[in-house]
């Protein structure tokens, strides 16, 4: 990054955005209902050859699908649980680990999420969320539209930091998506499909399971026509 | 790890103890208040040359201490806060990190932490845990002794978690280190101190802030005490 001067003389660091196609890809994806139609329509492969540490459960497929190199990573069963690791802490390690180790031009946290129907969400809707925060850190808190915690249900206080968060979805990872790939200063999108009203009548895991298969095609679709939109442009032209 | 056969034939895995002194410890301690006592009582420097990701604003000491080296890793100010990065991404980034970098036989995780006077809790006491847990991930969660979650306060559903975990103290990063420890199989332990009574009569923040100083004193004698007695010793004669 060459240093640049503006107008008054003072010295200001040029962003490098790559003038050149996005290249690869990096899809973080919590679960393995959610990830398995993607890697089915983009015809990866999973990887034997792990790019991760020894032992860990993440899993990556890859693949080329047009011009553009796909990776989608997950971070598998857990050792002790058997149950797909989703939350937080592990979308932060393997979004860390992904960014390190595929440089990847892009990184799209793609999933399910609760909608509020409060902000006009409904079921099997996709949103494109460019904001995110956090609604279990009861420290500052930034405002955002798409509002990530380690909870599938919401209690009075996480309520209340949703709405602070004016908040149209709710997951739990994109918060901690963003959080890395800001610290890596890479690029990165969210796609979260609807499969749940958090502010309706249904208990929320019931809806979540009745739903998840069906969303989970209408996040395939959208995934596919971000993915193929972005095929042979620059970074900057998003 | 060799195969082995127990008495009945079955192929069990041996668990490999390194059958040498302990020689590299690294501390994920998450407040630079925390930090600076021990930086000092073992004579560390900051590196500059960083075996982190450029940009990133973690940070390192290192030293010898008789026949240890030490490493005491922070995860640093937060580049948009200004305040330093608490919780379980960041500390679960940090652990990550350190251990792929620097290959330590021990992760310590000191730091302050919230006491339960139901349970015995002083304000400076200084506990040693063996047993950690989620309170804010409304998932199933295991039980352990000491409770983590990414929030200063209690809200009361964090509360019913942290009594079903039969917490004596609760903090916001040792559950993040212990599930990243456990996930790259380096032992860890975990030293916290008592800065505020959670289930006591004053606000959390100004009883936190007002003993901070004072208890940083007390986790900083202890850890000493803790680096005396490994110091020399195999990690199974721990």
């Amino acid at each position: 990054m060459a240093p640049l001067q503006d107008d008054k003389g003072t010295e200001v660091t040029e962003v490098s955005i790559p003038k050149r196609p996005i290249s690869t890809v990096v899809f973080i994806i919590a679960m393995q209902t959610e990830a398995s139609p993607l890697v089915e329509k983009f015809q990866l492969a999973q990887e034997s050859n792990s790019v991760f540490p020894n032992g860990v459960p993440w899993v990556r497929y890859s693949g080329k699908y047009k011009d553009l190199n796909i990776n989608i990573v997950s971070p598998g069963k857990d050792v002790v649980l058997g149950v797909d690791s989703v939350g937080t802490v592990s979308a932060s390690l393997i979004t860390y680990a992904s960014i390190q180790a595929l440089q990847p031009d892009l990184v799209i946290n793609a999933g399910t999420a609760g909608g509020f129907k409060a902000k006009g969400a409904c079921i099997g809707d996709v949103y494109l969320a460019s904001d995110v925060a956090f609604h279990d850190r009861r420290i500052p808190i930034p405002i955002g539209k798409l509002s990530t915690g380690d909870s599938l249900d919401m209690c009075p206080h996480d309520e209340k930091a949703i709405v602070a968060n004016d908040a149209t979805v709710k997951d739990m990872e994109g918060a901690a998506v963003a959080y890395v790939a800001d610290l890596l200063k890479t690029p990165v999108i969210f796609l979260k499909a609807v499969t749940d009203i958090v502010d309706g009548d249904r208990p929320t895991p019931e809806e979540f399971l009745q739903n998840l298969a069906a969303v989970t095609a209408a996040l395939d679709q959208a995934a596919t026509r971000v993915v193929d939109y972005i095929n042979g442009k620059n970074l900057s032209e998003l």
